[in-house]
């Protein structure tokens, strides 16, 4: 059970031209894929954030996790905490976190491989057997603008989407595919009458299904007031419409809208500020920033003491991550609204072999096999591999990708 | 992994005459002995609260747990809820709790030893491998007034403790025999100048040690105030003081102690209010409170997110419960405080095979075994249920029983 060796291989994949406060995806998204390589020859898989700092922290924890026991979730911690957070290049504690994270999932998935359980089993049981996901949609162009020149991909089969008519016809294409139950739009992109109409076109092609709408802070606490005065009775909530806990504090009182977030709250440590300002109603836990499944099982019991509720957050990713995402939340009571995942967006260069993970009526069958329930693909790990050494890209950047086409993009928040 | 049976056993053991608030403690401790019976004859053991109306309730919460995977905590957890919260004697929900606690300790262990691995990695993994407990010492009788006659025993080793001298006498001896480095004076018994006095004795006579008093809220706010300002600079923490998050808050806001409970806070429920008064600075985790070993991990998640911290509190015990919160104490990085602990009172009638929980320089060494690392002595459980049973008694009654001596003792509170 001790961990032997730590691989860590950082990859890149296709992403479409999703568009967000921030500019827009580049044509290739990155992330991290960790193996634990147990005594006895068990492999326990792991992803996290990407790119070539977050690669390079996390190679540095590995010396300090190898000889510690698989089972030893406390001393694994304890260890990447020594090992990263001192000397001139320390890191913060929500880094330390995100370091954690996919090790942690790997010592999840490497311990029920050894015992033949689910990773649901090692988080107290799975209180269902599927896991509801939202599609999750976004403003996007038709194409990258380099699409069929080099190495970058060629018209997306998603199309573009810039109007209210186009966010209806990319949630009818995800829903006819993936049968989603619940809808977000992530938001912050175009003018808020554009989106508020967006948001009213949702509503009428999909009559009961929940929505959500995502500006990612982009709005003033006014236009947010606006915002609410306009769509909030068509919404299950509002993510981050602006900044900050005061911001949100004054959102909530304003508009006794349920606010959610994965921005002013990502640590514990902002915990006691939010429940103090009434900040967030809803907390958007994501494993890659709460230090790995067991911390977020811990948030859920934070979230349930303090009356918050609990849903999901994502980044780009691909199917580890989907795994661990999807046994979390089967383990966790208090999750009871649809995840957020972007799967459907990347799931093309997955390097895990595929049909573990079908989205079916809008769910997600919680895998019942040992660990995560998942098998690495070593011959798409290594392509995707290839992909990352061979891009040059380093760091994700969708300001200065944008700023290619738009010279004027400024990504000052709040913007609207 | 499939629970097959769940064998609840009512005990009694010998305890002394220790005196506290609410009288003083009876010839008879009463706890329950629970076996869960796992696929292939693997047996879990926990032990929790005692009486017959506690026993009652596990047993009507047997049925709900059968058929559940043993690691399915969560499962487990809905099973006894559903079971036990409907109807015109539903519990309520602290009590669900309670049942919980000894069934999950039980899984815990027999987890444990169908995985080959002590309980304390289930937790996450020891971050120390001894635990430190505190000399508990009480105000106490020399004998039960009814010593020598029937079944009570005789005098015991301990003595009497009514004066400052008798408790720096027994703190003394509890020090020579286990080596402990701190001491808690459970109090609220003597007119708070003899118990100041007594603080004093032993400051005086362990010179560095920490040092904690425990009225268990049989003090007015300004008796608190008073004990201060006499002796808070020698206190390492002041335990329930008063009743109430709101005295505790004037307390804390008068005198800037740090003040423990485990009284005014004993479920997640109440912690947002105490958070939001200030009125403690640390919680007494009981894992018998708080729902067992997971959910007691839990709450050190919730007190390191708000900045409390976090101590154990204990009741009259036996080993089973020793070795799990032993293994509970070990894996909480956050509780940072000597554990509370009733062993040395009880230990004589234990039900477990001696030799695994030894007391050596006031800590006590993880077990390293699988599960919590105790054997149960078939034989010293049928004896102890046997005396539960010849005893006739079936609740705790700390007051009757001193009443029979103290006609007018009158356990209303604030006493001082």
């Amino acid at each position: 059970m001790i961990i032997r060796d730590v691989i860590v291989t950082p990859i890149a994949f296709r992403d479409p031209p999703l568009l967000n406060v921030a500019g827009v995806h580049e044509p290739l998204a990155l992330r991290s894929i960790v193996q634990v390589v147990v005594d006895g020859g068990v492999v326990g898989l792991g992803e996290g954030n990407g790119g070539a700092e977050f690669t390079e922290w996390l190679r540095r924890a590995v010396p300090a996790v190898i000889g510690k026991s698989v089972f030893d979730l406390n001393g694994i911690e304890r260890a990447i905490d020594e090992a990263l957070s001192f000397g001139a290049d320390a890191l913060a504690r929500r880094d330390l976190r995100s370091v954690l994270a996919p090790i942690d999932v790997a010592a999840h998935d490497a311990q029920g491989k050894i015992l033949g359980l689910p990773v649901s089993e090692l988080l107290g049981g799975a209180v269902r057997r599927r896991v509801p996901y939202s599609a999750y949609l976004f403003y996007k162009w038709a194409d990258h603008p380099d699409a069929g020149t080099g190495r970058i991909a060629g018209a997306d089969e998603w199309g573009e989407a810039t109007t209210p008519d186009g966010i209806v016809a990319q949630a009818r294409a995800l829903i006819d595919r993936y049968g989603f139950e619940s809808i977000k739009l992530k938001a912050g992109v175009l003018p808020p009458d554009e989106e508020i109409a967006a948001i009213r076109a949702l509503a009428e092609a999909f009559p009961g299904y929940p929505l959500r709408i995502d500006p990612n802070g982009a709005w003033t606490v006014e236009t947010a007031e606006r915002v609410a005065a306009e769509v909030g009775g068509l919404l299950e909530y509002l993510e981050d419409p602006v900044l900050g806990l005061d911001g949100m504090s004054q959102v909530r009182a304003a508009t006794g809208l349920p606010l959610a977030t994965n921005m002013c709250v990502v640590a514990f440590e902002q915990i006691p500020e939010a429940v103090r300002k009434d900040s967030v109603q809803i907390i958007l836990g994501d494993h890659h920033y709460w230090g790995g499944l067991r911390h977020t099982r811990e948030l859920g019991m934070v979230c349930e003491t303090f009356g918050i509720g609990l849903s999901m957050h994502s980044n780009s990713h691909l199917g580890i991550s989907f795994a661990a995402m999807t046994h979390l939340a089967a383990a966790s009571p208090g999750l009871t609204y649809a995840c957020d995942t972007h799967y459907p967006w990347n799931r093309g260069d997955d390097v895990i072999v595929p049909g573990a993970l079908e989205i079916v009526g809008g769910s997600v069958a919680v895998p019942t096999g040992p660990g995560l329930g998942v098998e690495l693909d070593e011959a798409a790990l290594a392509r995707q591999h290839r992909v990352y050494l061979d891009s040059g890209r380093r760091e994700r950047d969708d300001a200065g990708y944008i700023r290619r086409f738009q010279p004027d993009f400024d990504p000052r928040l709040p913007r609207f």
